[in-house]
């Protein structure tokens, strides 16, 4: 999933967990439990336990999740929209997807100019006066590298808007460049790993009255993006005319972990900037107090790095499908992106969701499984950079809004853009019923969000009944957001992503160096398999397509 | 503080805590609380509360550990027994405690020939072929730097025994090579900082009776240690005559905590192997992977370190101290290991043990304490090799057994040595008060194991009482190991260790390149310099000698 930021309009009531439970709220939390205790009595939605059986037992003893993982990540490695991995592991899923059976194995331009491709190999950073300090840093995505060791002054400087520029003209050339304050380590009270306790998936049951936007808050958002574009274009093309050597920032997690994803220039348009790393908290902190000491640290810094195209790529998502037999033209989708940041190896986000949802086909086609509708998987690409590769599929083949014809409208992200017009159906909009994301991480499943869709409520309840003992047990009517199911529910139609355990998603993983392999436990995965394979089952079995809750035309 | 296994005889009960609690045992917690609030009524010890009250003044409003403790870790640096840095912390500690107005301020050898001297300054690594991975390693102590990049195949091989080097000759030349199996993550299910409970301080007063040690036990230990040294220079030598390019070794933590002590050979006369690097687990696993994959992998590896002596150096700890009035032949000391390993600042081990002690001396200067005993404070070299400061100051003022005629016993650690007859006791042996050492990390001080010396403990009690409402409430009658408290205790003479909160110690900090300033709390320090002052000043101050604990010679 990508950082929440890059999703301006995305809800998510993850923060609420950690409210304290007020009186109100455990009562409900106790009317929820009760309810859900009573669903399988009350809801009268079919589930063939037959195929669940086939299902669950094809996903727990023939499971290729682990080693397909393993393929994944580090026969391939981290996957950078347009970078070589990511088109090296399109190529190994759509393999591996026809190698099962399924049909319709093809990649999709979802943008034709997505941006340039771009790869690291390696980096080594040192302070070199006025002692010797070896620093652990990670360049941010599609920024320059090097080209061999460069040394200078270390300085620290402040950009928090344009106007600071000026302030900072003509004495930052051949210097390294500080951009953060240094930051005071956080111990944390919480272990790093937790499965969600049986309150937390109570409390998760309740829903938080949602609050009106302040007047002018959409305004002031867009203001203050727009504000935030221009200032790192405007930074990038500073930085490289001044002649600075790099600019370094502060990790955002302590312990170690270097937490990175992009800066630079994606498109062959922008000002590529200069390197520009991402430091590990305790050495960050380091050379901030050097500098302040006065004592003119110097620094050298040898990134090796580089855009692998001068022209912007297009960019591809991947599909295969196993044919539906008397509803074959109305779908059924599973996704989960496929492209990563790149300094782990993109194991937890989200190649454990990429290899869920290829099992999940698996499965499906290893028991035979003749589904009415159409089954299709989706891998996308450009998630992390704002759920491109999902958002392009749906505007192209499921509903958008017209294209704004302001061309300052235009450059905004989709979420941005405003006075274009109702949604825009498609033909294939009254044919699809729903889809099915898995992008938070291993943690294992503990349930689902039904993102306000109430109707789906007590079909979910019903389809997730036999993987209680598996741990998946609610149905919470909370939203939640941040990755690719919002294309989806943003124009109305079924769009959920799952409950999850927590895992080390938050503390150790999510875009850090660390997401790799091992932090992937392949038992969690296999569960998701199993669900995620009966849910769509289910929901290409069913009479009617998934409910859809009422749709809300945007308001602007 | 040293690596356990560093100190055969050191004695530690940290294990027993994890021990479910017996019901024996929640009787006798019961009875201790019980004791220890009983116990100020019932000692007589003296404790003057005018001078703790100045005492805590000074070090909750005027103090220097945080100030200090930058200027050790940061602007000197990590600081190896024989670096060039070590001689700078000395030199700067020397200034700081002359500085404060105290007397005798020098540095005394306690090895004439300790080893060579050692730097470490950056190092690259990655993996370049079958596709590339940054990784993140760094340097045992002691191990030889690259002398620019090397590259070569990456092969894992397995030495367990001297045997195992023949199976392998003629194969590993020009190679890079894996030393260990990769090793699955462990998440945890405790918060990687951690007070202690009230129930974990009550535990802690339990006494576990002691274990017999198997018949031979020593001798088995012996024979262990001569073998694992006997194949470490059996292994230098081949990997060196063969052309290994480095060997590498898999993070004995996870979560990219990569822990680095010494390697290589430290004295001249030792074989010096080739480079030979920590990895970061996550990054290692990968590595044996590849192999195990048949992907004929191939690393890059540029590692930056190198001897800063061909021959080895005489060794130092440093001292200073507040003499005495009327009994200034006598002896109280406090102390700190001035030495660390080299990959974080060494912060926690021991920058924070040594500020602390520097602290306390300048606390008893600032108030004007005239103490009865010489107030000495120690700060200790060689420590993470095995105690060699503190160990070598014993020997040489206070008491140790007779130099074994035996080359071979000579070549063995203090500890090892047997049928040298009795202790010798130098004449000061019995001036000498009481030694106290801080070495177990930032953790605030919550007690101080009496090291089974019962005469001590109402002496304790009551010397702690004023500083309960700090959190500092126990004394436990049992044992602790692993620091320079041991090298007095070992001879009979009274030597503790404070009971610290575990802090992160155990879980970021013990040896591992986040040893860094960000890592400890300056207001733990405060609260440890202010108890330290007042142990060291009552303990000078009061009519007898602390009591001794019975010796119990060695029954070699």
């Amino acid at each position: 999933m990508p950082a929440r930021a890059a999703i301006p309009r995305a809800t998510s009531n993850r923060e609420s967990r950690v409210i304290a439970v007020s009186a109100f709220r455990r009562r409900a939390v106790a009317a929820a439990t009760l309810l859900l205790l009573l669903a399988p009595v009350v809801a009268s939605e079919p589930v063939d336990l037959d195929v669940v059986a086939r299902i669950r037992h094809e996903a727990f003893h023939r499971s290729q999740v682990a080693a397909n993982l393993k393929e994944l990540t580090e026969t391939i490695g981290p996957r950078l929209t347009g970078s070589p991995a990511y088109v090296r592991s399109a190529e190994w899923a759509r393999g591996k997807l026809a190698g099962y059976g399924l049909g319709n194995v093809h990649d999709e331009v979802y943008d034709p100019a997505f941006g340039r491709g771009w790869e690291f190999r390696a980096a080594r950073v040192e302070m070199t006066a006025p002692r010797q300090l070896p620093i652990h840093a990670l360049p941010k995505a599609w920024t320059p590298g090097t080209d061999g060791p460069v040394e200078g002054e270390l300085v620290r400087a402040s950009f928090k808007t344009i106007a600071d520029i000026e302030a900072q003209r003509g004495k930052l050339g051949g210097r390294i460049v500080l951009l953060d304050e240094a930051r005071a380590y956080k111990p944390s009270d919480r272990p790093d790993f937790r499965r969600h306790t049986e309150e937390e998936l109570g409390e998760l049951q309740t829903f938080p009255m949602p609050q009106d936007a302040e007047p002018g808050a959409q305004d002031t958002r867009l203001d203050e993006y727009r504000k935030r574009q221009a200032l790192v274009r405007a930074l990038n093309t500073f930085f490289a005319e001044e002649g600075v050597l790099a600019t370094l920032s502060i990790s955002s997690w302590d312990n170690g972990v270097v937490r990175v994803t992009g800066g630079g220039g994606r498109k062959a348009e922008d000002p590529e900037g200069v390197p520009d790393l991402v430091v590990a908290a305790e050495h960050y902190n380091q050379l901030v107090r050097a500098v302040e000491r006065g004592q003119a640290p110097r620094m050298r810094v040898d990134v090796d790095a580089r855009f692998t195209s001068e022209t912007d790529l297009p960019a591809t998502n991947t599909f295969a499908e196993l044919r539906g037999s008397t509803k074959a033209n109305e779908t059924v989708i599973i996704g989960a992106h496929l492209d990563s940041w790149h300094t782990g190896t993109g194991a937890a986000d989200n190649g454990a969701g990429v290899v869920v949802m290829m099992e999940a086909m698996r499965i499906l086609k290893a028991i035979d499984a003749r589904p009415r509708r159409t089954i299709r998987i989706a891998l996308w690409g450009g998630e992390e950079q704002g759920l491109h590769g999902s958002s392009g599929y749906v505007a192209r083949h499921l509903a958008d809004w017209p294209t704004p014809t302001d061309p300052e409208q235009a450059a905004l992200p989709r979420a941005f853009q405003r006075g274009t017009g109702p949604l825009q159906r498609r033909p294939a909009f009254d044919r699809f019923s729903t889809y099915f994301n898995f992008d938070n991480g291993t943690g294992r499943i503990r349930g689902i969000y039904a993102q306000e869709n109430h109707a789906a409520v007590p079909v979910f309840r019903a389809w997730l009944e036999p993987f209680a003992d598996l741990g998946a047990t609610i149905v919470t009517t909370r939203n939640t957001g941040s990755t690719d199911h919002i294309a989806f529910d943003r124009v109305g139609l079924p769009g959920f992503q799952f409950v999850q355990d927590p895992a080390d998603y938050f503390t150790h993983v999510h875009h850090t160096h660390l997401d790799t392999f091992d932090h992937v436990v392949p038992d969690d995965l296999k569960q998701a398999a199993a669900i995620i394979a009966s849910f769509a089952y289910h929901a290409a079995m069913r009479d009617e397509r998934l409910p859809r809750k009422p749709f809300v035309e945007r308001d602007e």
